[in-house]
Formats: C-alpha cells, structure tokens, sequence
C-alpha cells in the first residue's frame, strides 16, 4: 500500500480509505456506496472497525499516536502496528487454521486490513462470562502456542536467521508498558494501581511489603527483558482470542517481540484461572457453574498437556529431520549421534521444565496484576457485588501470589489444579459448591 | 574518516593510509617518510600493524573478508571491526583504565586505528607461560568485568535503551562460529577437531557418547543464543589481554554481543586454569612451577571474588542512586521501599548464583574445547613432549568436563580451586610438586 501522511480514521473516512485499496474492495463487493462501517474496539488502546459490502466484511484495525482508554496524555508510538502485522503474518504461516489473514498492512496510515471475524466470532472472555463452552478451545489453543512458539524459537529457525529476527521485532514501547504494569507498579504504591477497597486494602498493603513475591517479580521482570526464546503474542489472554463452537482465533499481537515463551503460556493459564475465581461472583443456588468451573479447569490442563506434548513432537520431528534449528543440533541429539534419541528425551524434559516453571511464574505474575494493578479483567471487575467480587479477588490474588513465588515447587498442572480448587474453597462467601 | 573503497593493506600501503588521517598523522609526529610499519598479528583472524613515528605509535587493525589462518576458503564478513569498534567504545567509556583508545574506526576499511600498548606490554598468554606474576592483574580483571558488563546490563541501562543496545550489536556471524566451535563440534566427530594423538582418543571419543556433557553443552549453547545479559566481549581469554607490571589491557572485542555475562567471567577463569594445568609441562625438578600455579589460582579466586563484589557494589550504588536501570526497580527494591534494603541484598545473591553458574558451565565448555576443539591454546600445545602435553591436556579436559556438568554443585570458588587441585593430583607424571 502506498499512501500519502498519517490521518485517523472514523466511521466516514474508513469508507474511502478502503476503496482505495483494490484488493481489499474486491473482497467487499459491490461499490463504496453499498458499504457501512461501523467502531467495535473494546479494547484500551487501538481503534477497530468492521466494513461490509455486499460479498463480504474486512476488519481495519488503526493504531492513533496514544492510548485510546486514557487519550493524547498518554502517547504510545504508532509503531506497535507494525509489530502487530509482522506477528500476524509470521504466526499465520505457522498456524493458518487460528490466525486471521492480513489482507494489507499501511505503515503511515498505521493501519491493518484484516479478515473479519464474523458472528457468532465472540471474544473469548466474553463467551467464558457468559458461561459458554467452546470444545475446540482447549485444542486449538494448545497447538496455536506449540506451533507459533516452536516455530520461531531457535529450535527450529537456524541462528543466524534467529538472530537477525530478534533484532528486528524490538517493540521498545511496549515492552516497556509490560514492564511496568505487569511487574513493577502492583508491588508499590504506583499511581494509577487500584483495587476493590476497603475489601483489598490489606492485600494490595501486604504486597508493598512481600520481599518473595518483588522477588519472584523481579526475577520474571529479568526473563522478560532478557530470555529472547521465540517471537511470543505478548499478550496472549482471553481478550485476544475470538471463538466460536468451530472456531478458534488469535488476534490483536501489537506486544509481540522475542521474549519468554511461558509468558505466553502463562497468559493464557492466568486468564483461564482469573475466570475460574469470578465464577462464584456471578453464580447462585440456580446455577452453580460448577459444571462449567470444572470444564474451564479441564481447559487449563488441557491446554498445558497438548502444548507441552506438541511442542516436543515438533521438535523430535525437527531433529529426525535433521535440522534446521541450532540449539540441540542433530549432530549430537539426532538418532544417528550416539546416545542421540536418549539425550534428545532428556533434553527436551528439563528445557520443558523450565518453561514450565515460567509458566507458573508469568501466569501467577499477570493474576496479581489484574487484582491490583492498572488494568483488571472485566470477569472479576464486572461482578455487581463489591464484597463477592472482593471474595473472588482475593482468591485470584493470593493463588496468583503463591503461584507466581513457589514457581519451582509444582508438581504439574494436576498439582496447579488442585491447589486453584483448594484456594477457592477459603471459607467465604460466595463458594457454590 | 570517509575513504573509497575497501582495498587490503600491508606493511607498505598502511603508511600512506595512515598519513591520510589527520588525527593519526599527529600522533605519529615528523612526516610519513620518517615512519616504519610492521604486521604483528599473531591471532587466528586479522591483520594487526603497529606503525610507528618519531612522536608516538599507534595499531591498525583490518579485517579481511574471511578467515586468516585458513586463507580465502573461509570466508568471514568485515562487519566484525564494526562490533569490535562499538565495543572498544563501549567498554572504554565505562573503564578507561582498562581498554585502549580507539582514534578512527573506518567501516569501508573494516580497520580500527587504535592506541599502541607499546612494550612492556605482551600478550597474557605469553607472560603466563614464561611464569610471570602481574600483581595487578587479578584486580584489573575484576574491576573491568564488573564495570564493562554491569554497565551496559538492563540493571544500569533504562530497558528502553537496552533494547535498542541489543538490537543494535546483534554480531550473528561471530556468534555462530562460537556456537559450532565452542557447543557444538567438540561432542562429534567434526571435521576441524584435533587432540594429541593417541594419547587422547579415548578420552575424546568418550565425549561423543557423554549424555550428560553433550545436555549442558546444549544448555550453554542456549543460553549463549537467548540470554541478553550484558555486552559481553565474546572472546575474554588470556590472549585478549597486554600486560605488564603496572597495566593491564583489554583487547580484540571482535565476538561482542548481548550475551550471557557469565560467559566473559568463565572465558577468563577457563584460561587461566588451563594455564594452570599446563604448568606440569614447563616444569622440571629445577623449577617446579609451584609457587606460580599457586599465584595463578589465587587469580582466579581474587578475579570471581573481585568481580562478585564490585558488580554487587555498583548496583547497589545505582539503586541507591534511583535508577535508571529497569531490572530490581528502585521503587521496590531501593532504600525507601518497605523492606527494600533486604529484598535488593537477596535479589543480589540470587542473580550472582545465576552468574556464578553459568560461569562455571562456560569455563568448563571453553576448557572442553580448547583441547579436543578445532582452536587449542599455546599454553598446552605447545608443550613440547606429547606424552607430558597429553597428561596434561587429560587432566584439563575431565576438569572442564566436570566443571560443566557439575556447575550447579560447586560451594564456591574455594571448592572450584580444590578440585583443581586435586584433579591434577591423578598420580600420573609429569608432577612436580
Ligand atoms: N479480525 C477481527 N474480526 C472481528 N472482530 C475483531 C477483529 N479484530 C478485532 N475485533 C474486535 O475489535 C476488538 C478490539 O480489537 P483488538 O485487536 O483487541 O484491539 P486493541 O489492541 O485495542 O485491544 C476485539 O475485542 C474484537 O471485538
Ligand atoms: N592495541 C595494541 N597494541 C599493541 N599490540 C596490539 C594491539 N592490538 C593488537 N596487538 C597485537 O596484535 C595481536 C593480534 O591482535 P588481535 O586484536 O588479538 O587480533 P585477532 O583478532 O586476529 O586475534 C595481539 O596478540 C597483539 O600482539
Ligand atoms: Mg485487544
Ligand atoms: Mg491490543
Ligand atoms: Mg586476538
Ligand atoms: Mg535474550
Ligand atoms: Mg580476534
């Protein structure tokens, strides 16, 4: 696409914009006349519009110079787009069946054109708060990270190929929004932290003065800026998958850079468990959600066996092929090395011990976080009832602490699981049984 | 410096080069018929001149467009004098004392024209083996790690400029040839290694089959690819430093990236315990060596004790000063946070384990290699009696064996040096003590 300077789109202007892009007009139909388009963003930071024709619908998804939540007083560089795009695209050739198409990518416009995802395409933590099942979830969810996350680690790109990726997908910004939001301000009394109060005062108190839980924080705070392990989503929650009973999507990676691959893990686990907590602030003796607590828990363990299992049957399969990933080469861990296949096992059991014990750390980080920091989860936040969803928050919030702090000490997801039931069950109100 | 195009210089057509350069010329002093150039590399890779006039001298450093000791066959880009460049600049800036000056850099050239480190000075290497003590040496050491690598780490540099810093020395073609060299070749039949034969095949083909040392070599190998520690120089080995009584100077940076800092501080420690255990090749009745290799282990318990406190010292300066480094943010860990003074001293003796580990693993792959590898070191090789040279080597390779394997298990220096001790004590000759 070639354009002219930087202007924000609206309802009116996305309708020109668009025609004058042929193939996406091809992929409407009709004439610019028989378009509508309407803003559906409901997110904190970018502007997303749906346009229809006649054939079909495309999504425009801009990024303004600042963050839309809080306005011109927050800037944040229109570059974000750009990773957004290069993260779409790479992570669809990896996995085309969970990543929607990009259709055109407009560096000046600082916009991507994208295939929509239409109804019944919810957001994910919608569908969870409403109580939905999805039965693909779990699977679809565990091969998107195994494929898109193995894909590009250096495990399966050669490394010089791995490197000169890394260097191009810096996304300063935003990293550094994580950096602070996620883990540095919930353990300090950081301007714009809130919490449900008085009912959290104590904890979020407690927090200032927890010398494991900075730690644990900080230590993660350091994986986060150093561990360049694969071209991560960097944002990979509830809210950044659109589902239906057939259908799982990825969308909106404007966070993607090489980092940590149990960030991406972990956001999602949290996610899961942050909506496993709320249930009880949105449940009564009629519907107890029990069954559907159950099932999202068979979601969290689903999710980590079949992304821990994909994960190393890609990898198995990328030695037997003889390359062309330079960590583990074939030529020591391949079956015609000696000892090769035995070596291969054990290797792939401790690296898979470690992004297990990111995982835990990453997902119990980014709980916390949603309790007491900037930006909460409309599962928690959402529940009428001040002191129930304080109840709830306080759960998510010490499971998250424990989780994130005891990292090392898990068993598995079994062991995660049965302690999630165990924080749950604290002798409060609400708890339906 | 603008000049045309790349053409290679020798003895002659680096005097005309110089007097092209102003500030070099004055260095020189008289005019360029009073000046005499002469080629001194003795390192695997460049073409180093010292050129000299009736005021002062200077070296010139060029790199040709492949490999030196193996001719055009090899080729090797001249983007490595930019790296090398960026990190002499780099690493001056943070200790003076410690890195010579660099007075023109000159990409079209791929030369660096640089301060003369005149005799005295000579290479460590050479010092070591002819059994000279530098009483500075253990302290310089130290105090350039600590300075060079905490300095540009993301615990004194804002993340946001980190990230950039990385991106920016991103050194791929230096890196893979660390990582097949140094990870990978030693544990298979590759085509370049070369022990002294047969003595050593055993032991050499012993590695081949070794699971546990082919595993932390992977493990190294991916810590070398993904952790984004601090600028290292890549390539710290007693042969990257000129001393004399009274200085002591790095040199040669050409491998420098963000890599794991542990593999600069190991580099060394693995030098000089190679020198260690090559004493008992040098030495007769007459000279038993045994008051030096005493000298050189103490470096390396001053250099590791050195370096631990003064990287601790440095950062507790800067969280005291408020930053700007983004890891173990002030506003957790500084003296005004609750509990901060406790938190930074524990967050300090969890992230020096971490480089203490990894330091021993990397000492340990660099002492592996440097025996069964493609590129030994003098100190060993040049043992002129093969049966001493391969008792010697032996003893040098189960230790960097074990040190590799075990590098999790060593209470601390004092253990690392007493079983160094006791690795050569194996009751074969030579041993003198
Ligand atoms: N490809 C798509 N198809 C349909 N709806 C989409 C699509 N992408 C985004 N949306 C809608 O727009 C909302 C915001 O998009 P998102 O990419 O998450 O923006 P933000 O970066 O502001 O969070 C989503 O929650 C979803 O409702
Ligand atoms: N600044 C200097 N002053 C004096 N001699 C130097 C200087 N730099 C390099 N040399 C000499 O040149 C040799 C090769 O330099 P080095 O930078 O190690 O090149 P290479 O990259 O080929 O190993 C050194 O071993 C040393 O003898
Ligand atoms: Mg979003
Ligand atoms: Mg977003
Ligand atoms: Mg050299
Ligand atoms: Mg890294
Ligand atoms: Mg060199």
């Amino acid at each position: 696409v070639v354009s002219g300077s930087f202007y924000p789109l609206d309802e009116t202007a996305v309708l020109p914009y668009v025609a004058s892009l042929p193939a996406v007009a091809a992929i409407l139909g009709g004439s610019p006349s028989e378009w509508a388009a309407k803003e559906v963003g409901d997110g904190n930071i970018n502007f997303v519009y749906i346009v229809e024709g006649p054939k079909g619908g495309v999504v425009v998804k801009q990024a303004l110079p600042f963050v839309r939540c809080v306005g011109e007083s927050w800037p944040l560089t229109q570059d974000r787009i750009k990773g957004e795009a290069e993260a779409l695209i790479a992570h669809r050739k990896l996995d085309p069946d969970h990543v929607p198409e990009v259709y055109e990518w407009d560096e000046k416009m600082a916009v991507i054109v994208m295939q929509y995802l239409a109804p019944p395409h919810i957001i994910l933590r919608r569908g969870l708060m409403a109580g939905t099942r999805y039965p693909r979830l779990a699977g679809d969810v565990a091969a998107l990270m195994a494929r898109t996350l193995f894909g590009t680690s250096a495990l399966a790109v050669p490394s010089a190929e791995f490197r000169e990726n890394v260097g191009r997908a810096v996304n300063t910004a935003m990293c550094s929004l994580t950096e602070q939001v996620i883990f540095t301000d919930p353990y300090f009394k950081a301007e714009h932290n809130h919490h449900t109060s008085p009912q959290l005062d104590a904890a979020a108190a407690a927090l200032y003065e927890d010398t494991e839980a900075k730690l644990a924080a900080a230590e993660l705070k350091v994986l986060f800026i150093e561990k360049t392990q694969a071209l991560i989503h960097g944002d990979l929650h509830t809210g950044s998958f659109m589902c239906t009973q057939d259908s799982t999507q990825m969308i909106d990676p404007e966070f993607a850079y090489y980092g940590p691959i149990g960030f991406d893990v972990g956001a999602f686990l949290a996610n899961m468990l942050l909506s496993f907590f709320s249930m009880d602030g949105w449940a009564g003796e009629a519907d107890t959600r029990a069954d559907f607590r159950a099932w999202e828990l068979s979601v969290v363990r689903d999710v980590w066996e079949g992304f821990r299992s994909q994960f190393v049957a890609l990898w198995s399969a990328r030695v037997a092929a003889g390359g062309p990933g330079d960590e583990y080469a074939p030529a020591l861990f391949g079956g015609e090395a000696a000892g090769g296949a035995a070596a291969l096992a054990a290797a792939q059991d401790r690296y898979m011990q470690g992004v297990w014990e990111d995982t835990l750390g990453f997902a119990g980080a980014k709980m916390v976080r949603r309790i007491v920091g900037i930006a909460h989860v409309a599962d928690l936040d959402e529940i009428p009832d001040a002191d129930a969803r304080a109840v709830c928050q306080g759960r998510a919030l010490k499971f998250g602490r424990d989780l994130m702090v005891g990292r090392r000490g898990f068993k598995g997801i079994d062991d995660v699981i049965a302690r999630a039931e165990a924080a749950r069950s604290d002798g409060n109100k609400p708890f339906f049984a």
